[in-house]
């Protein structure tokens, strides 16, 4: 496993603390929201959130990659790309529901081993980073056991972002599950960090979607791969499988594959 | 309109303050998840903070009727009669996501005059009364303008929720509104109240589920009926609308009625 210098702790810290302010000015205001090519909503609080961020990695790390969701990339083949999405579920922020999050990655030659999972209304800040136990607020956490899918408490963000390639694999999870919610995007992933969750499968998510959830994920004792069962990249297509029990992960990728 | 003697007032908010600690005990702890005859989750907590709430009812006013969602009913036809839902949302209170709530009601006759949706995680209390504006945590809240569906932001708890006789209804305002979340429970009533959230429809809801939402949403400036339009009481059938703005709520109205 790729290890993190303490120094890049510290600097997603300062990452998050700096999001922290902006997102707050904004959340539960009249804020305008813009449409995105790909129809997805932005406002600019996403703008800002982001830009707060990037203006400290220009200054002290101008040699590594970023890859952000509002912003766009530089130099993510370097060794130590950043991977910031400022608010994944915008839908979730502009109705004011507090389950987005500020979310930071560091990737470590394409491999995440870093993520930060940041509520700002809940003052909820989740970090994980390879081989160290994630914590919540500092107070380290963990997955629950679930020996199978029949026992599993599931989440995806809505059904809808399923396409046809994908809603088949998804809907015989769903009948398999003890019981699926929807509505959580990056929240429902500290949850199974936390231990209250099963399992999350999502479709169609970009690199800044889901780089910052596995280290949180693995290192509450979870597992977090492509519908593959392989490991997760930037350069992933964005199908993932987070659990916080082996068995159910390995029985999730079975029933996915059809 | 029925008015709302402001001894009630005090008892509603106590009957919160009380069911508060019960919550935040339980809340994000192992506790064990039954089964009920609908197949619903319950627990400990669930039924210690109707426990709590009732302990106060039963002392201080014997002769108002109760109608709480665990421990049944006593007195229904009587003048003044309580709803009490104790955790709205138990799914999301056993998976840890903070869109759960307590919800009490008080109905004049069957029609409710008061209502509190209290979210013990987040800390914030939404309180309507019959003429009176709404209120977050004592600071008035209103709702946003909306002129029509294709503008409207909406919510239902999950699509699973309706039957075959609510379900087309449900997809006729799924493919017309601006856009679609899930998973918000009683929360998405009290973002319509707060104006960020347009509409929720929902079909299959107990009168301890939409009770204490219909003073919270109206006295916000919104409108809250069953799907012909009717107020709702506590006999209805629990196919609800509510809308910040009345012109939605008409276009939402003829939409269901196909």
């Amino acid at each position: 496993m790729n290890a993190c210098p303490l120094e890049f702790i510290s600097l997603a810290q300062r990452l998050a603390d700096a999001a922290r302010p902006v997102v707050r000015t904004y959340f539960r205001t009249p804020i305008a929201v813009d449409t995105k090519a790909d129809d997805s909503p932005v406002t600019i609080a996403d703008r800002e959130v982001e830009a707060a961020m990037r203006a400290i990695l220009d200054v002290e790390y101008p040699g590594h990659g970023i890859l952000g969701e509002e912003q766009g990339q530089r130099d993510c083949d370097a060794e130590w790309v950043w991977v910031l999405d400022p608010i994944d579920g915008t839908a979730a922020f502009i109705t004011g529901k507090p389950s987005f999050g500020t979310l930071i990655a560091l990737a470590h030659r394409g491999r995440p081993v870093l993520g930060i999972i940041d509520q700002a209304f809940t003052d909820e800040r989740w970090l994980g980073v390879a081989g160290q136990p994630t914590t919540l607020n500092g107070q380290p956490v963990s997955v629950r056991a679930c020996p199978d899918l029949a026992h599993a408490r599931a989440f995806t963000t809505a059904p809808e972002l399923f396409d046809d390639a994908t809603r088949p694999g998804w809907d015989r999870i769903a009948a398999r599950v003890r019981g699926v919610r929807y509505g959580c995007d990056c929240y429902a992933y500290a949850l199974v960090a936390t231990g209250f969750v099963d399992l999350v499968v999502e479709a169609g998510l970009k690199p800044y979607d889901y780089s910052a959830l596995v280290p949180v994920v693995e290192g509450a004792g979870g597992l977090m791969t492509d519908w593959q069962g392989q490991p997760l990249t930037i350069w992933s297509e964005g199908r993932v499988v987070a659990a916080g029990d082996a068995r159910s992960h390995a029985e999730a990728l079975a029933v996915l594959a059809g």
